[in-house]
């Protein structure tokens, strides 16, 4: 099966476990409140968006032999998870982001009060998604622990609270490349480990998944970056130039553009490498990565 | 050991829970945002509060011969949910409110952005601190998904969203109900619920907590509208009379004061009558009730 065919089938069954998830939840009598916030995470978890993180799950998955069921689900769970984060980065009194995927985002169509129950109720919703796996109790249990670490102080939220103190200050490599591995790349590696989690794999196995995820979660990030000053708002489906505009740091203004197309081109590489022992299972994890760093070169 | 000193000790056990939490997740390197962030969420968490919820998982727990330790740090997990949704409810776009305690609430002290964070990663500590206790996974998985649906669109989320619309309209004693049974009955019903999952219960046991846990939640919000009009700042500890000034419709507003007083120890009695089965083991959860409900009559 081509990469993109693959890729299709496996976002439709992430988003139909979506869909159902919320169908399930949809609250029984007709009552404004709550019928809205309903209305207003589907908008916020459905409204497109191309799935990586739960595509590294379910590719991750297929290299550890794992029950594809169960990874679409904690793929959909992690996809939760990243939605919450978009739909409170959004906020007025975060990025202040009016559009997203070409669309209003969250709180401009549904108000803040309402966007920020949104963030929080996808939030849980993530959390419970993760206790009707068919893993034993044991991984589960495992699962929820790895997606709490990403998500929390020791990783998006907390990379998140560098970033906002960082605005308009000088960053050291080092420093940003901290930062974005605490507010991108600890769920993307989380949704890595989780695939490997609902599987079974080595010890040694599942070092070398780390090590391949962490390359493409800062991968990713410098692509991010690259992509915000090279390409136009149609194709980034978001205001370009933003970041800089705002005196955030990024991978181009510490590098150049060309230094950070070198940059995610060796991330890309020494990524592929990690991956060298598990033969053709984790061919999809390779279409990932160069779907995912490719971009920029 | 008289009451008082019980839920002292209790408080205290469940404090130096959330302290060693945050401690062991302290950001290790000198880093402001993150830091900022850590700081943030112990003023959210550890500043005071009464522990409501989690004493009733450890009263609960008692009745069921539970481990305490597993329910100390269940409701410390619970007491994590609690302080998320009061962090985010006192938001500008919420409740907006300046005071929490007779302090600063945290977006006053910190700003909106970190508040935000605080929720969101109270959140996310709640349910990492269910993945490391002494029960058998199975019980674990069940305490996520009993603490998840009570959080989510279908409960305190969902309350909290039928709240926000439903400012400045008339209201049913039922509807009334209904939001409060979600918006704090839910918690309140799941700190009962994981208490009693941490030990072992016959389901007709389960059953009578569950009818008690519902009566205790509804009366306590009862309660809270009869003291937000017949107290001062000072013994609420926070602005008194608002809710009424702000439009929300109230059991007062709805019953009368002695009404509401009425209603409220009528709920007391009925809780109390469930616990019936339970003999001396459920002392705890009915001197938890009379503290909670007696207080106004």
């Amino acid at each position: 099966m081509e990469f993109s065919q693959w890729a299709l089938a496996a976002r439709q069954d992430i988003e139909a476990v979506l869909r159902r998830a919320l169908e399930m939840r949809a609250p029984a009598v007709r009552r404004r409140g709550d019928q809205r916030l309903h209305e207003a995470m589907a908008y916020g978890v459905l409204g497109g968006g191309k799935r990586i993180r739960a595509l590294l799950t379910v590719a991750a998955g297929e290299a550890a032999s794992a029950n594809r069921q169960d990874c679409i689900q904690v793929g959909a769970a992690i996809e939760c998870i990243h939605a919450f984060s978009l739909v409170h980065d959004d906020m007025p009194c975060m990025d202040d982001d009016a559009l997203r995927r070409g669309q209003p985002t969250v709180h401009v169509k549904f108000g803040q009060a309402q966007a920020l129950l949104v963030g929080d109720a996808l939030q849980t919703l993530g959390f419970e998604l993760l206790t009707t796996l068919s893993v034993p109790a044991e991984q589960a249990v495992n699962l929820v622990r790895v997606m709490a670490r990403a998500t929390g102080l020791q990783g998006m939220a907390g990379g998140q609270a560098v970033d906002i103190e960082a605005v308009g200050q000088a960053m050291s490599q080092d420093a940003l490349q901290e930062m974005h591995a605490l507010k991108t790349g600890a769920l993307i590696s989380a949704a890595v480990e989780m695939g490997g989690l609902c599987g079974s794999i080595s010890e040694q196995e599942r070092q070398a998944l780390g090590r391949f995820a962490a390359r493409v979660g800062l991968g990713f990030q410098v692509a991010d970056d690259v992509l915000d000053v090279s390409a136009d708002a149609q194709t980034l489906g978001k205001t370009p130039g933003k970041d800089a505009a705002a005196g955030k740091p990024t991978f181009v203004a510490l590098l150049g553009l060309a230094g950070a197309q070198d940059y995610a081109r060796g991330l890309h590489q020494s990524a592929i490498a990690e991956l060298a022992a598990f033969g053709p299972r984790a061919d999809r994890l390779r279409e990932l990565a160069q779907a995912l760093l490719g971009r920029t070169h």
